[in-house]
């Protein structure tokens, strides 16, 4: 008989889970491995609250598995290392995104795509080789292969960093594959939440001009002078819009609600790049001689590649990007959950997990 | 008063023309302009017939202006030059595709895409400096800026290559772009038609691996054997599909009526690509998950710049690449439309100009 998550392995850790579709979630303990020989055991320090948690938590997509432990933007500092562990010391400052495994010799693997393996272990919700389901980062302490685990780099933050580990690389994954980075292009921002706030710094960071496109007009001066973008535009101002017609030569969208594409590939130049970030419900509606006039794409993109990962926490920390971000304690989650579903959070919330934790521990 | 075609220019030329929505091609007189500095002027040899071609007689596109001379697969020898012609001798075979104009600096021209020029100066129906529109080569003879005539190669057949213009940049261009030229890459094609059939033979000289993606069993034959693509798949076959799931890098999607393009994202590998260059009346219906999950584009593309088609032809003649053609005589022309529209032709028709316009001239 599987033995429930408090005893299934030796040691005793503590998280919030969510017990059931109302998403709610309350102190739980369960339990995680031993450090194996790769693996390296950290505490958490903090976790941000990624939009995919909420889904996770209410099990919008399908695929929850209660209980259900979320967070996979999780930093934290090495406490024990396995015997065969190369990269890490204990004390080490680390980070653990959105993935804990993978098959390691798939065509993906190889080229340092983990994120498309075909057997990526997810950070929540994922099946461990033993049975057992992950845990995500709202807990006291995690423990994964070195090989997912990265570098924090020195001077960046612990807590306005955290964010980055997942919505830091969907916007630099796309920017760089697509060769957005370079100086002299314009891009433009379509949504200014979590993703699209950070996608604005890195965008900046990579020194190229910026526009940001909200149907919310308050977002002008945020968008301006809180993140620097060059410009701003009220996607529902047609007249502004057709002024920007052809004018960029890629787009970040990562709006999650239905919305139209065609008037997103108009503002694109020839050979425009459209990158969808954001997974609405409804189908994408292309018109197909938008694309084929003009040579455009419409493609998506995810997470990135531990190697990219890497790459780009440590361009993160030279160029100071970081997240816009509410340090909450474990306890106010739901609230902060219910606060994302109406967009109250300049931009992300990130879960002060050590000390809130040690509330909860002590109670 | 704006003159008649006849007579609006000095030089009378002879050609096909449809004069209304039926689009009925007969017989019609017009003119040409006399040879500029940088002008080239030739005599029409061959010219395929394009699917666009039947859109613009019949004007489905709502952008014809009759009388309408179609064709923009053309091949020809020179017969005169300007008095600044630099690339060009009397007596060369040439070759002019679908645009002979553009502003020459806009950031499309400058970087040698002229096809994405918003100035672009189609081959028909295309409004010149002088106000007058553009007639294709379904006539006697045509003159063009040295600019927008290729040289056509010693090897390359005049009337099997003729549809190389079109149809053959269609797929070589995109096959190079998203770097699905290289060997070890597996590129699907779906739709075996007078582009599809052309890809095909491009695919296998770049030594990449084909699979052909058809709704009709009975063109296997005709991919295995014929084009010696390495593996065919009947697109209403589920089984088939399914067992082809994720394997390819690739696919040039060339069919142009309204189809499900789920389901050939679902063949791609991760980052695979996606290339439209059909145009269905509806809007692609696009998933957005299986795009961002894994990382895949759909994309469009249409013909290339100067410099491309050029190195196309070059390339289309070192590896024996050309379309399998029907030869006709230029009165056949409207049963050929006819025939094209019940998919009834391998794969392309080509018009013998000179000999037939022969035939027209002394009726």
């Amino acid at each position: 008989m599987a033995k429930s998550p408090e005893y299934k392995y030796p040691i005793v850790a503590y998280g919030y889970a969510a017990r059931d579709t109302s998403g709610t979630l309350s102190p739980f303990t369960f339990s995680r491995r031993v450090t194996g020989e790769k693996d390296v055991r950290f505490k958490v320090l903090y976790c941000g609250i990624c939009h995919s948690d909420i889904h996770f938590v209410k099990n919008d997509w399908g695929i929850t598995t209660y209980p259900v432990i979320p967070g996979h933007e999780i930093v934290g500092v090495v406490t024990e290392i396995g015997s065969k562990v190369q990269k890490f010391n204990i004390g080490d400052k680390v980070g653990v995104g959105y993935f804990v495994g993978s098959c390691r010799s798939c065509e993906s693997c190889v080229n340092d795509l983990e994120q498309y393996c075909t057997k990526q272990v997810r950070t929540i919700c994922s099946l461990n080789s033993d049975g057992t389901y992950t845990c995500g980062g709202y807990s006291d302490h995690m423990v994964s292969d070195e090989h997912f685990v990265l570098h924090w780099p020195d001077n960046l933050p612990l807590h306005s960093g955290a964010p980055l580990l997942c919505a830091g690389i969907t916007s630099y994954s796309p920017l760089k594959y697509y060769g957005l980075n370079k100086p002299g292009k314009k891009v433009g921002v379509v949504g200014l939440g979590g993703v699209g706030h950070v996608a604005v710094k890195m965008a900046k960071a990579f020194g190229i001009e910026v526009t940001v496109f909200s149907t919310s007009p308050v977002k002008k001066q945020e968008a301006i002078v809180g993140l620097k973008a060059d410009h701003f535009i009220n996607s529902n101002d047609s007249e502004q819009m057709m002024a920007a017609m052809g004018t960029l030569d890629g787009i970040i969208d990562t709006v999650s609600a239905n919305h139209a594409i065609e008037q997103l590939l108009n503002l694109l130049k020839p050979q425009g790049k459209l990158i969808v970030v954001g997974v609405p419900d409804n189908s994408l509606e292309v018109p197909p001689l938008s694309l084929v006039s003009e040579g455009k794409i419409v493609a998506g993109s995810s997470t990135g590649g531990l190697k990219e990962i890497q790459e780009m926490l440590d361009f993160a920390a030279k160029h100071g990007v970081t997240a816009d971000i509410e340090i909450i304690p474990i306890d106010y989650v739901n609230t902060a959950m219910d606060r994302m579903l109406k967009s109250d959070v300049r931009y992300r919330f990130v879960i002060d997990v050590s000390n809130s934790m040690r509330d909860f521990l002590r109670s």
